[in-house]
This record gives C-alpha cells, sequence and structure tokens, in this order.
C-alpha cells in the first residue's frame, strides 16, 4: 500500500466508528482478528487493501440506501403527505437474520443497518423536514399485532406495526 | 418528553456512535454519568431534552464545520489546483487543547473533532474529488520542523508541517 493513497490509522479508526461498528465486529466482517484491526488503529500495521476497501464499499453502499430510501419517501409522501415516519430496526443480529436477510449480503450486521436508519432519518429531517422515528421491532409485540388483524408477515406489516409505535 | 418527539433508546445510541463517542464521553460532555447513558440506549429511562438538544447541536456543528470546510477548501483549490490535502487533527485531549483551543467551546473533545475531519474527508472526496489526509500531530516532530524552519506555532505552520507528512 503506498502510505499517500490508502487509510491511515486514525482514518481506520474513524470510519470504523462512523460505521457504529467495534473493533470486533470489524474484525468480523472482514475475517480478521480482533488484534490486527487494534494494530492498524495503533498505527502498527497498514490495514491490507482489501480490508479498506471492503469498509470503505460499507459506507458507500450506506449512503447509496440513505439517498434512495430518503427520494423513496419523499415519491411517497406527494401521494400522502405526513410530516412522520416510522422506520423498523432490528435489535439483535438474531431478529435482523430473521427479519431483514435480503441486506445480509451487503450489510451483514445489523449495526451497519441501523447505521443506515440513522442517517436516514437526519437526511429526511434535513432535505424533507420529515421526522422518522427508528421503531426497534419487538417480536413478541409484533406477532400479537399480526394475530389481531390478520396480517402476514411481510416488510409492509412491519412497516404498519412500527407506525402503530408513533 | 413526549414519546412522540424525542430520541428514543436506539437513537440516542446511533447519534452517539455517529458522533464517534463513548459512553463515558457522552457522560462527560452532558454532565451526567455513565450508567445515565446506558440507561438512555437501554430504554430504561428517556434520555433528558436538554442532553438530546446538546448532543443533536454537536452534530449541527459538525455538519456546519463540514461544509464551511469544504468551501474553503473548493475556494483555496480555485486558486492553486491540486487533489491532496493535510488536515490536522488531533491524537490526545492534552494536544487538542493546547493548539486547537478555539474550538473546545462548541467541539469540547478530539473525537468530536475528529469525526468532523473524517466527514471533511468524505465530502472533499465526494464534491471536490480532493483526497484529505488526515494527519494526526506529532509534537515533537512538529516542534523539530518549526526549529529547522525558523517557523512559530500557528495553524499554518501546523499545517505547512501536515503537508511534509503526505
Amino acid at each position: 500500500m503506498a502510505k499517500t493513497t490508502g487509510l491511515n490509522a486514525i482514518e481506520m479508526q474513524y470510519l470504523r466508528l462512523s460505521l457504529g461498528l467495534t473493533t470486533e465486529q470489524v474484525a468480523t466482517i472482514t475475517t480478521t482478528s480482533n488484534e490486527d484491526v487494534l494494530a492498524w488503529e495503533a498505527g502498527e500495521k497498514d490495514a491490507p487493501v482489501p480490508v479498506q476497501k471492503k469498509l470503505l464499499d460499507i459506507d458507500d453502499i450506506i449512503e447509496m440506501q440513505v439517498l434512495n430510501t430518503t427520494d423513496g419517501i419523499e415519491d411517497l409522501f406527494k401521494k400522502e403527505p405526513k410530516r412522520r415516519l416510522a422506520f423498523v430496526v432490528y435489535p439483535t443480529q438474531a431478529l435482523y437474520t430473521q427479519y431483514n436477510p435480503e441486506f445480509l449480503s451487503s450489510l451483514p450486521l445489523t449495526e451497519l443497518y441501523n447505521t443506515s436508519a440513522w442517517r436516514i432519518k437526519k437526511e429526511c429531517k434535513l432535505v424533507l423536514e420529515v421526522d422518522v422515528t427508528l421503531v426497534a421491532l419487538d417480536a413478541e409485540a409484533y406477532k400479537a399485532y399480526r394475530a389481531e388483524n390478520g396480517l402476514s408477515e411481510n416488510r409492509e406489516s412491519r412497516a404498519k406495526w412500527a407506525a402503530t409505535q408513533l
């Protein structure tokens, strides 16, 4: 890695923090060790280029999701103007894996999805003046809601349940 | 706090993470305790409105600094086009307090300044296609550089030293 093009120690650290990840989580998604991550951030060794690329790609994926979702919300609200919206997030990796598997390949950890959700909330406030509330999925309450209303499990049902939590 | 307007547990957590702070650091800048911060993020109690406001204000200050600095860099590069730039950051609170005290009132922790610097790096890459490198101040190396070149201590000298680190 040329010293002048890659990310240095402090940049690796703040890239990680901006993604909302611990050093252990970075080790998991880059198939390295926590000791490696700590060494990169201490400037004891350079992070391998593929690791840097992986993390920067994830940040790009999140930024893209923020733009796309914000655009989608803008379109939605042209038809049905309102200033508040619930956005479902997943408080554990198990719930994320069970309920939101379509994101696992691009954003493998629920923390990455939550980071994206937080940036969506900020962006919607800034550009649309829409208040987005992040609603952590409560699996039991959601199941009871579906049973009461005869709803099958899908993204739309989750969104409907989340709206009841505002 | 009305449940519908303030930040909930997961939002408090991701606001903190997006600022690059630990729970202890949030406790410090909001003059609360680490136990309080953990309780807010666990949903055991609501974060007080002034605490929420303080953290959201800091995020706004950072966003403003990102915009202003990116604009400043754009203006600078109209006169002197280049595609690379060094930006000094401070690896410890002691160095931040000593060398960059003008930011202490708005961004009291060096981690907040670093978070801002990371966002500036991202923004400059995205909108200006300028590669910004965050250069952690090495106080000894910087002092030696000043002695060699007969420079007094100021922001410009720090920037000159940082440029030698690219």
